[in-house]
């Protein structure tokens, strides 16, 4: 618009670069990416919800019930967690991937799973529709090219302490390998403000300057930046008003849940707060 | 909603705390605040728009129609700059005043403008509509107390650096003169992520934790977060989606006045933006 | 040393840019400021120490014959606090300067006290040998004119959201008044480690970066970013070895004062302690 | 020292928890790890010194010699590196490995390099005598666990947007696959701070806050930190003085390789520096 833009430069980024595509010149044009039979990118609004934990069969029936009756076109739900400490609750494993993979079955709703071991990524791959890179694995250079040789969809998280330079970094590493079906997803960063009142500071403003630089296109987890259930709303419908083009929400069956789940209780939403997110997504389009 | 919430306590803040008045014990009730004649926390989103800088009687005049028409109901514009360098242009002081004025007759806008030194706090108390008080200046304690005293309405920015606990602390220091007209103003904090594509992080979480705690009005700064003129249509709506109650806008008259403007010229958006942000302002409500 | 070194330009700085200084060319010479008969930045380590807040007479005789004993060389005391709180003491003012001075006449050491209201800088300058510009004062700028106009010297506070460029132009602000006597004092920024362990976070890189461009001597305020005494010595004998010219450091006459102290108390070290400091610094030397 | 200390409960951690171990009760206290013959945290500093990334046999060896002749006790090397860019020099890998078993041979020192992949902690360790977990991989679970089962000892950086908390339990997914061989090393952490005149910011009170709530020996990096060669000697000596038990600081043979480096050149400090390094450790401690 002015000579006085100054962005970051794409210098070093070859895939992943809007200027390296002529199909994409045209600003924040998207190149989608299908999970499923979801496109992501592609004008509408993609919701992906779920558990933040897979922990049983019944709990995550529920749950996706719930969130494909709320309008979310994606299930998410953790089978292998990255936890702070290693007597924390690491999440079910395989037997969560058939539980995922059940309430597929039930929903028609595909799914997203974190990988974080480039061992398991054949594993996780040969069930989910998408692999997702958490926060905390986003400069796990192995991961990534693994996740990038697999070819399925990548859901790539921004690291909490990571530069929008860094983040898009990373995506070329999946890139590199050939896999160019990357959703990137901004999480919040670490502040000095975090604490009090949020998790972490949604940095939303990302958007827009990845949207610049490359064609991926851009969602935004507002419950992990909340960290308590009732500021994640308004956070989804900032992030979505910033640009973002779709969400990443963590859902619990009911609220008293908050208090029992095994990880993350009390950013999830009610399905009724989702369903509610979903209406406010398409006033917002 | 849940017994979990844990947001920072009130205690400590007194006059502000919504906790201590009846009348605004409905969460997110907002006890407006009156400038000329214009309601800030009312319902309607309030837009105050204006130059930067008063720089010329020509530049404000011009600008403070083009907003008027663009739909802002508030006048902005620098008399008195605080600028990291003693060699920067410090503003025009009390001639801008004048030309603030004139504009205010020429538009019927009434206007808000920036006051560093409690020395000057009837100066432009005589004049001005409302007082702002800036990011660097908002533990200025002195100054806080002046304001207070004088009864005007008070912008109150939050500090770059400061915490949400502090800047309500802040406005508890007007309030505690008896100067309950304070209109918080959310404008950035800085960050590792600060720099390459935006000036400062928009905390919009913050929004929700002030609306918590007090009945203060609450709008977001745009401009100096973003720092250049093409993603402050983008943090704007963010920052209405997540709750805030008005916007203040830095506006250029001609796209080319970005490079000549003797201060943050490259985040002044064009009249036709501004009423692009009107309109997705009423359409989000 | 190299010819990849990039540090930020003195580019903007005049009075206070080593570079502008054929007297001070050489890397690392300081030009020294004169507090009382104290030579801060002459070889020496100046070690400037006392009650965070003059809070009675009795309390602040004892502890200045006390730091005096320990080797300090400039006594410290708050006669004007600034609160997050506007109902917290807020220091006796004039009261504290008479005893400031009483305790000067004791113990024949001079005195630094923070001023912060522009309108008090001749009050306070009429008894105080060096007039402390807190971290949230750094960019008042009609108080730093007003210093600089007095000419006393100034202990020129960093502020804890400010960088190092921002620093430097503050002390310009003085400079340009023809106050050329500033004595720079890091004492943390804001960052997301802090809170657990430590209440800032000292930024020792910061006073290599200020000595390549500035020949004013920066001494270290370890209290407030240890926010606990038994922090302290470690950042001291820290700050020091990365180049500190001086310490500023808050004293307690006794333990049991920390919890009683009216501001600030349980970061103060015994006079004890601030002996084995001094010691240190003599070692370090 | 006071009743009014409040640092982070040990609560969570087991393993590698002061509280838990009747040994190392006295405050400060350290379990040495040993490196080869080298014990760290045995009283000793210890200096770990080396090329940031092998390049080829020549290099190798030539800083190899130098750094033992400087008084280093151990060497450092990257064979496999973690680079921002897939497409930036990623380490020679396993003829790194063969390099750094060469340089050990020739000079006697021990070697401690990097291992990102899970996949390769075994092939490292069939070589290296430690491993280090570099500031991307802290949260890295499975790798963790992978270095724990080996059974070498293990260096692990602190993440640059990580807190002490989330170090200190990184160390015990170590531990908890009964592997106590850990020395934790700071290496500087993200802040608005960064870039102008430093990479990174160096938390030093993290040192004194690791070393009360744990046995295990803590060194810092002051190369990462300072991502420039001049700015490395002034962050050693103010880590030692902090409590630091050494230092792991990158070499390069001549200044001219700063600027033909592979990798990280600018921060590489010469041989000489390194030995007035060993000097000053030695006159603080």
């Amino acid at each position: 618009m002015t000579s006085s833009i100054t962005v970051p430069s794409t210098h070093g980024l070859r895939c992943v670069a809007r200027s390296q595509w002529a199909e994409y010149a045209r600003p924040g044009s998207t190149r989608p990416v299908t999970i499923g039979s979801v496109r992501v990118g592609a004008g509408q609004t993609v919701m992906i919800a779920g558990p933040c934990t897979v922990e049983s069969r019944e709990q995550t029936l529920e749950i996706a019930g719930a969130v494909q009756q709320a309008g979310a076109a994606i299930l998410r739900g953790g089978a292998y967690k990255p936890r702070t400490s290693p007597y924390a609750f690491q999440g079910l494993g395989e037997a969560a991937l058939e539980i995922l993979a059940e309430a597929r079955r039930a929903t028609g709703l595909p799914f997203v799973t974190e990988v974080m071991d480039p061992r398991l990524v054949e594993t996780v791959g040969r069930v989910a529709d998408a692999l997702q890179i958490g926060s905390r694995s986003m400069q796990n250079f192995p991961l990534l090219r693994e996740v990038g040789r697999l070819g399925k969809p990548v859901l790539l998280k921004r690291g909490f302490g990571n530069t929008v330079h860094e983040w898009l970094h990373a995506a070329e590493y999946i890139a590199a390998e050939g896999n160019l079906d990357i959703v990137l997803c901004e999480r919040g960063i670490r502040t000095f403000a975090d604490g009090p009142y949020a998790r972490s500071t949604l940095d939303l403003a990302a958007i827009r300057a990845v949207r610049e630089q490359t064609f991926l296109p851009v969602i935004v987890d507002p419950s992990h930046a909340a960290g308590r259930a009732e500021l994640v709303p308004a956070l989804a419908a900032a992030a979505l008003a910033a640009g973002a083009q779709g969400l990443l929400v963590e859902v619990v069956a009911h609220a008293a849940d908050r208090e029992t789940a095994r990880c993350d209780g009390p950013q999830g939403v009610l399905p009724a707060d989702l369903a509610q997110m979903v209406r406010t997504a398409r006033a917002l389009r």
